[in-house]
């Protein structure tokens, strides 16, 4: 069941193992659900309790501390971990107002008489809570405590060229869902409607690939709240002469290819046609400098100059790195465009580019979701890069 | 756009202000997107940034802090709070490797002269990572910080009347998306074609009630993974003589309605006709006993007591509080029908009871999500209580 063989996870841990000793840490407590999968090849929705991947220097397997239901048959039957590489906490640990699931993971720890060694944590995960990180410190007195954020994330970043199939995979499904959004969005449709459609292009997928759920749902801002482009859709109708700025991804395996492309429905203002004609210009700007040893900074800055030709600034970041993912978030947390972000590009990077221009009454994103290769980028997914008008 | 009066606000801060007084708390940093949502009416994926309602004693009106394009657009427009009471901070603190949100976040607080207060924090909140309480507690030196935790979860268990109503749309919402799944399933079927026609139904809702993303993906554990019921769909097909456990939920304007039900491709084999009617007799005798006065755990006992006839026992808890709520979970992480919640159930409770029995090889799960009334309990779907066969 697992999309990549044991070698590959063997490659990755390496990676990982050559990071936490640059950093001083001998054991990584895991919970990004990404960074879990991406090491175990453990993926289901079940992060939403507590739950840790223990990695050490020595051992080359990593150890899955989670719910009982969740660790035994899911864990060993699914991944590359056998039985002794997982450890399952009771029930009456979930949701408790008395059990903490950090405490079961600290008698883990002392068990395997790790409980004096330097211990790294992914302090700004979502599901690192405050709480996990206290129940951690307090139950583990002889450890020193190391920030391990994107350890894992950073490695993420250079893919496999395994991964990036399974995100060609994901850009095909994408390309299916945005035409499903461009052909379902119409005056008079309900937005609840125009999302059901592209959902069901999404997971339904390909007949050769099936499409998996996206770590963000559909965004299609419009009209008066078009400024705000993560409110999600209401039973509303859309109206004539609205512009929609549609943005999802398509999903294979967990792997993402995200897209944003945007319609008008009726003829656009000539204020809409000029902002999307600057925003093509401005992305194949940024696609044209892609390649290895340029800058983050000096992509967004090949976007900045050329729409500032036109007067036009943007405040926000043009993109960031992504792949594998679960909610909240298909991006990594590494890199971003955007000045300041001196990461150098490297082949088998991928990145969603997209400078998305939000107005008060209005907005625009036209976006790829790109490979670095070794003298250039390709976007993953081929789909007209244009404004859609609907008449 | 508010789905509640003016009032209702007023009336929710009310309680969590009195909550706060009683465990001696000034200020209180919400992260939890439903407590956020609960309190200001702002309802968007803007969760994946870090952002900050701020409720103090005094002001009637709590202060969200977050990213510029959500705050301004989205909250001004779309909630009861006005522009004073929105901060934006700029997009370089968005997942940047040298500024983090809470930085900010300490600004304000100081602004506001706020520092030298007792400051509730969500200590176990996905949302509240380790690295934001860590630059709060640097950043506000003279501050003393108190676990704030499910403060505002806890007023949330008792629904007003209107919420009740949202529920119940999202169950007119779950009936469709359950019958739509019973007449997806079939031997030959792709799973991710299941799961998307599901997702139609979920996301589509009624013609009268519009469907929004639940906050769970839909489950179908099924086969030699039914054990673990928290794995995702594939691309795999439904084979004959599988009992595929269905667990999903309506969702309207951000409120659930969950349901689980069985579906048997195939004839049943004796062990998994037993099991479903065990569970429901089960099911049947924890509703029975549902009404104000009784404590949860006594609702749990009806039913270990019942299964326990038959020789049968289940580890895990057979229900939680639920409703308003986003992504990773539907349950308020309040209540939990289990042996030693003590929590004495009053109107205007709802509660998913699921009892789900998974073994190694098939599981069977039958659900109800219910109010709990002036003398007793009503489901809020109206669906067969059955397991479902399709030969």
């Amino acid at each position: 069941m697992m999309p990549f063989e044991k070698k590959e996870y063997l490659e990755r841990m390496k990676k990982v193992k050559e990071s936490m000793n640059h950093k001083g840490i001998e054991v990584l407590l895991i919970t990004d659900p990404a960074n879990i999968c991406y090491l175990s090849g453990h993926n289901a929705w079940s992060f939403y309790v507590h739950q840790i991947l223990l990695v050490t220097l020595d051992d080359e397997m990593p150890i899955f501390i989670g719910r009982y239901m969740d660790a035994f048959c899911g864990v060993v039957k699914t991944t590359w971990l056998d039985e002794n590489h997982v450890r399952a906490y009771p029930d009456y640990y979930v949701q408790s107002l008395i059990k903490h699931p950090m405490d079961y993971v600290c008698d883990v720890v002392k068990e395997l008489n790790l409980d004096k060694k330097s211990i790294g944590v992914e302090m700004d995960n979502y599901y690192f809570t405050a709480s996990a990180y206290k129940h951690l410190v307090q139950g583990l007195p002889d450890a020193r405590f190391v920030d391990g954020d994107l350890v894992v994330n950073w490695v993420r970043v250079i893919k496999s060229d395994k991964e990036i199939e399974l995100q060609r995979r994901a850009a095909k499904i994408v390309e299916k869902a945005m035409q499903t959004a461009i052909d379902s969005l119409e005056p008079g449709a309900r937005k609840c409607d125009v999302a059901a459609d592209i959902l069901h292009a999404q997971v339904s997928g390909t007949q050769e690939f099936g499409g998996d759920y996206t770590s963000i749902v559909p965004l299609m801002p419009c009209g008066e709240t078009a400024g705000a482009p993560h409110l999600t859709w209401d039973e509303s109708r859309y109206t004539d002469n609205t512009v929609v700025a549609v943005e999802l991804a398509g999903c294979h395996q967990r792997y993402h290819s995200p897209m944003a492309r945007t319609v008008s429905l009726g003829k656009p203002s000539p204020k809409v046609e000029e902002i999307a004609k600057i925003t093509i210009e401005g992305l194949n700007a940024a696609l044209d400098v892609i390649k290895p040893g340029v800058t983050c900074e000096e992509v967004e800055l090949a976007w900045r100059k050329t729409i500032g030709k036109y007067g036009i600034e943007k405040e926000s970041r043009i993109g960031y790195s992504m792949g594998l993912n679960y909610p909240p978030d298909w991006g990594e947390h590494t890199i971003s465009l955007r000045p300041g972000d001196k990461t150098i590009l490297k082949p088998n990077m991928t990145l969603h580019c997209i400078p998305g221009m939000y107005f008060d009454d209005f907005g625009v994103s036209i976006s790829e979701a790109l490979v670095v290769t070794e003298n250039g980028c390709e976007t993953l997914a081929n789909f007209p890069r244009k404004l859609f008008v609907k008449e």
